[in-house]
């Protein structure tokens, strides 16, 4: 399934993905979000056996992030074989985890504002997990069980803020800087599953300037969903961005950097793009 | 003022604390917590005025977290000049900032309670703001005006986590793990006002651990407020620690960790304490 949320007028609706007379639909699921058909322990069986209903169209579609206000947004910092390589990191024990406040997300074709004073804006796709039981302290078995499905995020963070000033977490929280969705797509529609085998780009201005495959992974979602449940109780409609490989702003410096008037795409094979344009304060 | 949040059966209320007939007594003010009075834009005028009513006794009152559910927690990292020269560390030209997530407050009096895998539990008394105007960009008198009081956190962190394994923002966010208040004191109760000067410290088992005073905080709230407004909208019931003298950990090794069936006490002259068993998981 590919579930989404979309705004209509001042309500957002969850959505299920659906081609119907050569059409792609996106019927009504009954519920204001994705995170609110979650916290419905039924909700995703009932989404599945929805065939019909309300339906917009989805290329006319202003998608929402698919969970409006996540209870917890957490980031995995390097998990790419590339990434560690890259920049000359030992591969930890543990996953290396940092936290986002839920006032940072954008959906998935909003403008991304710059802030004034950040400097260096560096993209990164990220494969990320959407959870859809409450676990704690899980297992393999609980924590796989724990996954509803996998979204997209442009983690788009500050490096000036992160390196110039130490203020390393700082520079992943600014208010609305950071794209997700515009599909949760649960993990029998992807190669791998639990353990997607995608290809994830990050294109500026239609050029190439991040590309990776998640079987590059070091810490595959199973494993992250353990480890971060080792801290903290997880909730339906939480999230958890993977990593990203090598960054834009890591390749290639400041010509990697966003731009007000570019416009960056984040892209995930058979899960979808955050497709955002840049904007000055 | 001394305002606070207690728990009556499965219900919560906002009070302040007045003397009557030689008592101290809690006056119920017509509000679920804190939060929701200084979401109240006239809130805190309406509590000024309150002198009778519906109250409860303070000695056997049970005290939740002031604000349940805060949108925002933000904690400084190093703040006070003993501090930087105990660990070594320079000053940095802005405050080192990281982020909790709401579900890792606990009340002032409420259980502490040992993650299994957690080795080093180390205390943390630490001046908390607690916001209550909407902010962003905040110059002084901006951030002056934002902040409607202060209460007391320990940020109890598990320096295992945080230094082990390099998962430094992680050893502050376990679920449950940090008690904050009983009380929101406005700065007019307080020596300095907005730049309290006061003592603070804590005891395990009866025996000083940490101690400090306010006045050698290297960044005062007004900078703080400044600074996190500049990342991302503050709103009332925001919190924001504001640092830590030296920790037990610090200064006395494993011997200043907390252990199971020890009472941590982390007080803050003139503004209250949060007095904390600790308990095995």
């Amino acid at each position: 399934m590919y579930l989404a949320t979309i705004r209509l007028g001042n309500t957002t609706r969850a959505v299920k993905r659906i081609e119907k007379d050569g059409q792609s639909q996106l019927v009504d699921l009954g519920y204001a979000d994705v995170r609110a058909l979650l916290d419905d322990p039924d909700g995703l069986a009932k989404a599945a056996a929805v065939t019909d209903g309300t339906a917009y169209a989805t290329d006319t579609a202003d998608f929402a992030p698919p969970i409006l206000d996540p209870e917890k947004v957490v980031c995995v910092a390097h998990n790419y074989g590339e990434h560690f390589k890259f920049l000359g990191l030992s591969v930890p024990e543990h996953p290396r985890l940092s936290t986002k406040f839920s006032s940072s997300l954008i959906g998935p074709n909003d403008p991304i504002v710059t802030p004034a004073d950040a400097h260096a804006l560096d993209a990164a796709v990220e494969l990320t997990i959407v959870i859809g039981k409450s676990v704690r302290h899980a297992d393999d078995a609980e924590a796989a069980a724990a996954i509803a499905g996998f979204t997209v995020m442009n983690d788009v963070a500050d490096r000036s803020v992160a390196f110039e000033t130490d203020e390393w977490a700082l520079g992943d929280v600014w208010d609305r800087s950071t794209p997700m969705g515009p599909y949760v797509v649960t993990p029998d529609e992807l190669p791998g599953g639990l353990k997607p085998q995608v290809n994830l780009s990050t294109t500026i201005d239609d050029t190439e300037r991040q590309s990776g495959h998640s079987t590059d992974l070091h810490f595959d979602p199973v494993h992250v969903v353990r480890r971060v449940s080792r801290f903290m109780q997880l909730s339906p409609g939480d999230v958890i961005a993977t990593g990203s490989p090598v960054t834009p702003g890591h390749r290639h410096g400041a010509d990697g950097h966003l731009k007000a008037g570019q416009v960056v795409v984040a892209a995930i094979e058979g899960i979808g793009e955050c497709r955002n344009t840049v904007v000055a304060s």
